[in-house]
């Protein structure tokens, strides 16, 4: 499956007093794309929540940082996400800075179960995920 | 009504990269002083949410900006609330600095609505709280 | 002057458990249309912070909240400076709903000082600016 | 060297529309949990930011969320931090819920630089730390 690519740019609310973006703001970077996947590929967690009522729920990250991110940087992050079980994804994510050299600002492994939104239980994937997956 | 006062830290989190708290996040503080006036006043607005089904939805803030708050700083919020009508709160809320000399950091005052937790819906304060403001 | 609009979508960053955008995070959304306002004037912040050192502070906030904004929304930002004196911008700025209905989710007005990077003191506003309000 | 434990209350602001803790806000837990162990061994990041001009910048997140953590829920995160060569240091970080149980909420080791606060490039960890870990 070839990589799925979202921009995002960086404003004051992401930076810190280091003049940086902080580092716990990556991870809503890459939610930002992991949706936006999703979205593309008919899947809107608002009407999943509601019908069949599942959400996904992050189980695991490996994050590793390479440069700082900084104010007006625009960001483009790609995701690989892969199968994992009936009820799990992985998503393979890269942050890259949006200039002619594109550096790599950071790379990631998410692990992503579906789960009931009302008990957190495990729940299959949604059935538009799994042919997209199969 | 004398004032509650709460405690806050300043961590990175809160901060910007100009080194100082990001604006928005004084309403977070801000909150959190309200959301502990609240639990030393008998309500859990975790059960509230509940029964009888009420969450507290902020309509309005104003809020002045006097000098900024930065890493490490020990902030202190008063909160005084009085009653607006049955289904409404004011509170006028201040941020000192936690030393010898408590600047003045922020003046707000934060209209609050008792509404219900699934239509949002204007509902009447609840009891203990009508007993407070009696 | 006509309005400047900037969209922005809601992520589940966004959020609150009770289901709608965190009241302190529609601050976030409004300083992201301010700053695409200024980049679109000609203002980059990063390097206004650099030369000639200045930021841009916010003294007062004043905001109305009309209806909950919630995940997957698309919001739409207008922007209305105007000029109040040498060294301060009131924003006026309208959070509307990217359907077709466009209802009003909130208003509000901004109150911003050009002030010192290093010493936080007012500094008159850069002549891009001045050179917009004359 | 035994665990240093540090409490942390969960608000709104770190809710998400799920009803539980938003995944990145996990990370903004564990780093108030380092601060305050850096601060009870002696060093102010402020005051080391200043002189002798270094940052703890983070390179490295792996975290494990195993049960979600709610509004109101009282948490207590302990962090053991070991050296890693001259200018890094790997924290092994739990949170706890803060109930009579304890459930395990999550899991993180969090591989930290010092760096310069100018350049970012390595610098040796503080004398109080290598002191600390000696």
């Amino acid at each position: 499956m070839s990589a799925f690519v979202w921009p995002t740019r960086v404003y004051w609310e992401d930076t810190d007093g280091g003049g940086v973006v902080y580092y716990a703001n990556y991870l809503r970077f890459l939610e930002r794309a992991r949706t936006e996947w999703l979205r593309a590929h008919g899947c809107s967690q608002s009407e999943l929540a509601v019908d069949p009522g599942v959400l996904f729920s992050v189980v695991e990250v490996n994050i590793r940082y390479r440069r700082p991110a900084r104010l007006d940087d625009l960001l483009l992050i790609s995701s690989v996400p892969t199968q994992d079980g009936a009820a799990c994804m992985i998503f393979k994510q890269r942050m890259l800075h949006g200039s002619e050299t594109g550096e790599l600002l950071a790379e990631a492994e998410v692990r992503i179960a579906c789960v009931s939104a009302s008990t957190f239980k495990p729940r299959r994937l949604p059935p538009a995920l799994l042919r997209e997956f199969s």
